[in-house]
């Protein structure tokens, strides 16, 4: 899948790729790691009337982005409940009525056959519940992360010399943001971070265990050691203003100790 | 698969049955709908060092009979949370290390690539303290339940004529009394009960949507018109001596003016 260097998916690339025997496109709605939200109208738009299915994770997105099923044109949607602080171990799967799916566990044939199990009904109620709760507080949460957001953006691009954005600077979810420091292991700085009380994540939460660059960074042309130097920070509704002062206030200094200690950076200066 | 009039597998018929493609034999360890224990151990003998993995469902079991698997040689032992009053949405797959299996859902790799997906942690630590509370508590619990057991079936088969026991009279959970009662349909059954605040079952609960008679109780040689006279009584933790007192007290008014009314018991009289 080719996509740019803010990890948006081209969609010129797209309409080449699709053959003939092409059934399902999956794409995420918007990257939970570097935040870049995906051109989903578009997508839908160049694969639309070539019999395609098109099929879209927006558990990153639920909750921060508008997604009008009446809108845009994608064929199945997956949500999950605790990515909108609903109860763990249940999720949603919208397919939209000309569309059939085959089930992948047979069973006592619940849920219509599609997934077989008895019904966890207390999760079910619980993610609905929590649905509603974020999307009556969507209008006041989504701008007040937003500020947050950016305020933290600019904050970090403009007092750590050599600090840059990952993913897309204006298609990006509300409540992240994704830098890279030249020089310096993500990991390090994460430790650091977490002396001080901050939780940030060094890659997807899913596949932290593993030392791999993230394959998303990669996509987006970055080299592994820029890789290696990046740290995601996402808000949620707990978090407050005086958050984004405290990171402010400890991470230009973090950063630098640690620049001081990387031959990396010290080489970098003698060049 | 070939069962004994009582549910039970044959042992001689699973040996011929098996052939040197077999890689699986699956068997429940107990039958929740008709209560009868399968003969783990012999099962387990009869398929020993021929290169079949043998996979049993507990979920009936568990909590009500001892399952030692240091003892009993099943490879693949699956035991459900719900089912010892633990959370929904979480079960338990036991994996002998000499059995090597293959992932139905692939992504982020969690629980050693064998199911993929954030792991349901509440669940998980729920799960394991319900089977600590069950463990516990069994010693005391299990004969309470016989007790009950036994009376309701001592009660019903003595009270009730042309009522008759399914499952096995001996190797049979010790929770569960399961009757078919002679030219009566079993909901109609059900729901007379059910208007004097006792709730059955007329089948196994994750089917109850259908009409067919119980594949069960066909399976144990039963006429289509006897499976659908069945009925399932089931006690638990919450179940009182005074229980099994008031069933026998409105079940065999019940089944008396079920069959003034039925056709079939008119018929069989005047025969």
């Amino acid at each position: 899948m080719g996509v740019d260097q803010y990890g948006r998916v081209s969609v010129e690339k797209l309409r080449r790729k699709v053959v003939d025997a092409t059934i399902l496109v999956s794409i995420g709605w918007a990257s939970s790691e570097i935040g870049t939200i995906q051109p989903m109208q578009e997508i839908a738009d160049a694969l639309h009337g070539r019999g395609i299915a098109l099929h879209s994770d927006a558990v990153a997105a639920e909750g921060l982005l508008p997604i009008d099923m009446g809108k845009v044109p994608v064929d199945l949607l997956t949500l999950s409940s605790n990515d909108i602080y609903g109860p763990k171990g249940i999720g949603a799967l919208y397919i939209r009525k000309s569309i059939n799916i085959a089930p992948i566990m047979p069973g006592g044939g619940q849920e219509r056959g599609l997934r077989s199990g008895s019904e966890n009904m207390p999760a079910i109620v619980g993610m609905a519940a929590a649905a509603q709760i974020m999307a009556s507080e969507m209008p006041q949460e989504v701008p007040r992360l937003m500020q947050y957001r950016d305020r933290l953006i600019e904050g970090v691009l403009g007092r750590i010399p050599r600090s840059y954005l990952n993913g897309h600077p204006k298609e990006r979810l509300p409540n992240n943001a994704h830098f890279r420091f030249e020089a310096i292991e993500g990991e390090s700085l994460l430790l650091s971070l977490k002396d001080k009380g901050i939780a940030v994540s060094t890659g997807s939460a899913c596949s932290s265990k593993t030392l791999e660059p993230s394959h998303t960074l990669i996509s987006c042309g970055l080299l592994h050691e820029e890789a290696h130097g990046s740290l995601e920070f996402t808000f949620g509704r707990w978090s407050k203003s005086a958050d984004v002062d405290r990171v402010l206030e400890v991470l230009p200094g973090i950063v630098e100790r640690l620049r001081v200690m990387s031959p990396l950076y010290q080489k970098e200066v003698k060049v």
